[in-house]
């Protein structure tokens, strides 16, 4: 896929943006997706290639949205720009000699290149109306005033993503265990786990100096609750 | 070793082709290059360090091949540019102070910045006659008119690539079982395996939605057969 | 981390150094930067985040020294730079809207760019006069002439890299075993375990074509002699 970028695009520059998204796992690029796509400048291109679905029908994307590009499967991972008012979609041909099973290299970097040297998004395919959504499942605030919610991602640190955002409350609540909602790791002694916001507005939760996943037994879909 | 090259070559520009190489092994390193080297343009220098013998007498070497230039041991994990006609390669000087267990900084990466900054490949050395040349082991029609082959690699979705290329046939036969040949991961039920072409045009095998090698027990050098 | 670098800083080089560094593990990254810091060439930034203290009091650092620079915390991670005459080192101010656990991309990134775009150090903060500082520890000789040390890191084949450095003599001891001393892998026969010095100049236990790590049982700490 590098190749076929610098093919056909010679004096782009290619950025690796993570190495850790377990092979088919659409869920954890879309989330990576949400978190990186924005932060970087006007005029980037995104190559987005978690596509358990190649070779199946699925559409071909490219995107355009807050002046940025993504480039990928349609299966969701481009979500979290295509939820944008402005957001446009085209869906790319593949081309008959594409290899069924890596379009990433024969479909893909071919649009993100020709993104990346000015092409218009219009230019590279019919307009796409109605891509695949994910979303992130809601909290729920229950009757009790407390909120419910649960572990979206676990990241590399062992830390434990929730879907809970803004979320008022001094004790979260997962199963039997009672965790402080703090501020910082340093709110709590080493060793001792802590739910507090992390980088993109989530509350997470984390073990100072430790591995929350694995000593608190957390995994995707993990309810929790914070009163 | 990147420091070697930007310190040599001041607005180099380095691009990691792969981090998923195990440990000394050359030829997962050999069919690394197989797949990668002549997708990148020309002018393009390849850096490949896997090098088991480092320390030992094996020559290092520089090669010229279709237009792109390979740097690296006389292992045989330069053999897929070195078969090319036209291909040259040179043997370059190890210098009396280079650390006797990491060329790649001290042989290699000077080799590959000076080739870069367009220093012709003969200056580097002697010509160098008699390379280290390994290949994949060829398939073998069999007398009942069927196809034998082996597993070369097991890539990191748990893939296994065999050394069966333009192979016709609709069962591929893995010991007692039976798996279909069809033309992408669609073409069988999640969770089903299927033998399809891949990206390099070799017949491999894969689980839809999961880990071939692992659900059928595959590695390398396991015997698999067409009808 | 590094939309903001490119954000703040367009056409800015980002280079990957390692992939490695185990989550929290702080001495594993002083001894990368030992490594690499001075293979590049004069005016890189390097920007350094294994960052436990994250959320602490703990300063947040930018160091100029021998012509290169470093951004990073300040919990010993940087000390092979502030160790050498001619180190200055600033206090970064953190702003009062970054995210308390993410400073790698709040308050290191934008310092990085900005002396990457040539803002000269002295802006970036007060003069901080009291890092913290690593060493690693000493090897000590004893009465019966022989040199004791210890492990004080594993690579990623499973080498044992020594506090050792310039230690003559023909035998290792590690528990009862004892390991010849030589100059390159090929001074032992495959499978078997060697000492030699490594790239940095540190004596190191190796298994040629091995892991000497899981073979002789080596972790950071274990014990070593030289006679």
């Amino acid at each position: 896929m590098k190749g076929a970028l610098y093919s056909a695009s010679p004096g782009v520059e290619v950025v690796d943006l993570s190495h850790e998204i377990p092979a088919h796992d659409v869920e954890a690029a879309r989330l990576a997706v949400a978190r990186y796509w924005r932060r970087f400048p006007r005029g980037t291109v995104h190559l987005v290639v978690v596509d358990p679905g190649v070779g199946t029908q699925r559409a071909a994307l490219a995107v355009s949205s807050e002046g940025r590009f993504l480039v990928g499967p349609d299966n969701g991972v481009l979500s979290p720009a295509l939820l944008l008012p402005g957001a446009r979609a085209v869906a790319l041909a593949v081309p008959t000699d594409a290899a069924p099973t890596f379009h990433a290299r024969d479909v893909f970097a071919p649009a993100a290149a020709a993104l990346g040297r000015g092409v218009p998004l219009d230019s590279l395919g019919p307009v796409f109306a109605d891509p695949v959504i994910r979303r992130t499942a809601e909290a729920v605030r229950e009757p009790d005033g407390s909120v419910r919610g649960e572990v979206i991602h676990i990241d590399r640190f062992g830390n434990a993503v929730t879907n809970l955002v803004g979320v008022r409350g001094s004790l979260m609540h997962i199963g039997q265990r009672r965790i402080p909602v703090a501020r910082t790791y340093s709110d709590v002694a080493p060793g001792e786990p802590v739910a507090l916001t992390g980088s993109s507005g989530l509350l997470e939760i984390a073990v100072r100096d430790g591995n929350a996943a694995v000593s608190l037994g957390l995994s995707r879909g993990t309810l929790v609750r914070v009163r």
